[in-house]
């Protein structure tokens, strides 16, 4: 790595907005979760897509890490630069492009936010749905797969990245898909670059699946004695085959930091917050249905949202979710864990971690998406107790191992980044070794986003 | 190529599963369009996921082409063994291996046609919904990333497969993904792998998704005045949100060839076979809404088929669409066109490429699934007559200009095989070389299906 020769050529590309200032250094070198600080040798911030491939043709000639940053909100340490480099900021390139109406799609720029998307949608009659809770920028979001309440009803980022383009590691730019609505033209590139982590290139501009806003909503909130009763009655939900657009579990613990932290004065027992949309009288049947499956599963304190501002605060205080639990436990860190089961275990899977972090001693208040069977576990921890980190730790080895067991995947939406990378063998065996030849036969030279991913190279 | 070491070496391993008839090579040399016949060296049919994998190893080791058959019944060319060596045929890997019905996903050998799976599924209220017509295999649709009437509501092999068991070029065998409904561990190998038409592994094992059984079904069929007002209707019903389960054009040839195969006697007039799946209210009210938006473009002769035997008369003559045309012009052969544009320009692409046709002296009958966006034209010619031929590929190729400069695909759901191969770098620029690196990387050899999807090796 010549990192001064390569700086010298960056500054010459990009004047000022190439920068190597200690808070901006520290501010990309942060994450969100429990990662040491590995602050970058320099931070760009290119406006273009030429800019974008002649920064990383720089790097390549000199073998200089390349890793992207879109806001920061990743869970898994993806956009830290581990091995020193170049963080390529996308604050810049952050432009709508294109809506097209008609077609139900959009082109972006990768630094535009989906909060900012859907705010210059709000005309058209229709939004993007794909929804972390974090206001996450697009790029960053297709590069770890993003998912969250909404993709029960409208899937993830793969299901909604028609088309990208793409700046590899030798500088080429490539456009993968298409606009056309379905295609069997080769080897799906878009597929594969989405939730690759910015570890095979840079994207540069996405092309993304609108849908319409629908005629009506309605959300609920639910009680329920036991999170098995909860579960139970999400599993008779899917098995209903009604078109939940969000249905989401919190359990006890869960519901207390609500009530400290939002003022949410609900009883403290496990709740499923859920959210119909459709026609009018669609969504009428869908919620008779479904007030009749909570019934059955002795749910109580039933409580619908039919109101714009009365759903919007039920959703903010579930998308504040984990920052109620942060503030339950002041200067502590945490570890946010994420896996993903078939939904016949999913009760097990709930039931056996909770079991399993009350045996540890430690507060992981349990909240998810349980219509895709995926859960989060949000462990804290006081960074001062080295003992009690190891606990975190082996517990959530455990959920993984668990999940694994179970058929389901170490991570359901947050991605590998350096929190998950122990567990690749474990989850894809020689699939993973198959991975780590994509890698090589792609960037060679190992700049995109080194040590993640993919096996260490010898 | 040492193909004698390899027979020989196969005969062991298979005994009498290894074929070498004249007319088993014959029968595993024809496409079911223009190609020219290619029988392969041998025809093997293994019964186990490990005598894959041998079969494999033995013919890396000698160099031997490898490719995988299913039902034969791809429109490209995909399964022909273009450089000779063996045609695995998955006639005796055709199990289902487990349903589990409440999880709603089913494991298959890749050998299970898509009927024989709905045959067992019928008593568990669930179905596998991609529909592509012919009576495929599953190993074979997921390999062409299939997708037929349902996908507008479904969506395609791509989203309902799952996970995937692989035999690698060097006989290792991978699983992908898992029976979670989402995961951001890693690089999609298994939607890398669908759609892949064999060039980077046999799929000995499927994971589907399964989706329940709708509780209403109501079909209709309307005629239009002309293709234009039919498309107009079509793009009206999307941009309503309307949930269709199909949505089919037929242009007037189509009609004419329909009335004359299968007495269908239909007003000789462009229409519209439409779908839709729901609660009993769900339905009727989609109905009434699609019926208004018909009225708008001048539709008539609206016909609703509620019955299931009404329904399945329907969807039959669809389904023979292909076989009415044939018999429209006996024996001729066929070339069927396949290209998917985005929706706000479909009427164009199909008044376009009918006015091409007839000015080209042509006779090819437009269909399409047009709620994807995607259109067949069945262009059929007199295979004596080479100009007519001549004729036919010219026309063929500016349709798959025109879907190219519209922002669509050159192929919607018939992939690559033999005959789109020569539209890959227009379709995809760089990309296809980035195809190609893949291809070396996972096939070094160039044993998996070679001579198809990537550029030529030097």
């Amino acid at each position: 790595m010549q990192i001064q020769d390569a700086l010298a050529e960056l500054s010459t590309l990009l004047g000022q907005r190439l920068t190597r200032s200690k808070s901006d250094l520290e501010l990309h070198g942060r994450s969100e979760t429990y990662f040491p600080l590995t602050p970058p040798d320099a931070v760009a911030y290119p406006e273009t897509t030429a800019e974008v491939a002649e920064l990383v043709r720089i790097c390549a000639r000199h073998r200089v890490p390349v890793v992207g940053w879109g806001t920061g909100t990743s869970l898994e340490g993806q956009a830290q630069a581990v091995q020193g480099g170049i963080v390529v900021d996308f604050a810049r390139m952050n432009k709508l492009i294109e809506v097209r109406q008609g077609d139900m799609d959009v082109t972006v720029q990768p630094g535009l936010t989906r909060e900012e998307l859907n705010e210059e949608l709000r005309a058209t009659g229709l939004f993007f749905p794909v929804d972390p809770g974090a206001n996450a920028s697009l790029g960053g979001m297709a590069m770890t797969r993003a998912s969250g309440t909404t993709a029960v009803r409208y899937g993830t980022m793969r299901d909604n990245v028609m088309g990208l383009e793409v700046v590899l590691a030798d500088g080429r730019i490539i456009r993968t898909g298409s606009r056309a609505r379905k295609s069997s033209a080769g080897y799906d590139l878009t597929g594969l670059m989405v939730g690759s982590e910015g570890t095979l290139g840079l994207v540069t501009e996405l092309t993304l699946k609108l849908h319409g806003q629908p005629e009506a909503i309605t959300a609920a909130i639910c009680a329920f004695d036991t999170v098995d009763d909860a579960v139970h009655a999400v599993i008779d939900t899917i098995q209903m085959g009604l078109a939940m657009a969000r249905i989401e579990l919190l359990d006890t613990e869960t519901v207390k930091a609500f009530n400290a932290y939002a003022g949410a004065e609900m009883p403290e027992c496990p709740h499923l917050m859920v959210e119909f949309h459709g026609s009018k009288t669609g969504v009428a049947e869908m919620a008779e249905t479904f007030s009749d499956i909570i019934t059955d599963h002795d749910g109580h304190g039933f409580n619908w949202a039919t109101k714009p501002e009365d759903r919007h605060a039920l959703w903010t205080m579930r998308h504040n979710g984990a920052y109620a639990i942060y503030a339950a436990r002041p200067g502590w860190k945490s570890l946010v864990t994420d896996v993903c089961v078939p939904i016949s275990r999913l009760a097990d899977a709930v039931n056996e971690t909770a079991a399993d972090l009350a045996a540890s001693g430690l507060f992981g208040p349990i909240l998810g998406h349980v219509g895709d069977g995926n859960f989060h576990s949000v462990i804290m921890f006081d960074a001062e107790d080295k003992a009690q980190f190891t606990r975190v730790k082996e517990a959530s080895n455990r959920m993984v191992e668990r999940a694994l067991a179970m058929g389901g995947t170490v991570t359901g939406e947050h991605g590998i980044g350096m929190g998950k990378l122990n567990y690749m063998t474990s989850e894809h065996g020689d699939g993973w070794q198959v991975m780590g030849a994509i890698k090589q036969a792609l960037d060679p030279l190992n700049i995109m986003n080194p040590g993640k991913m993919v096996p260490p190279r010898n």
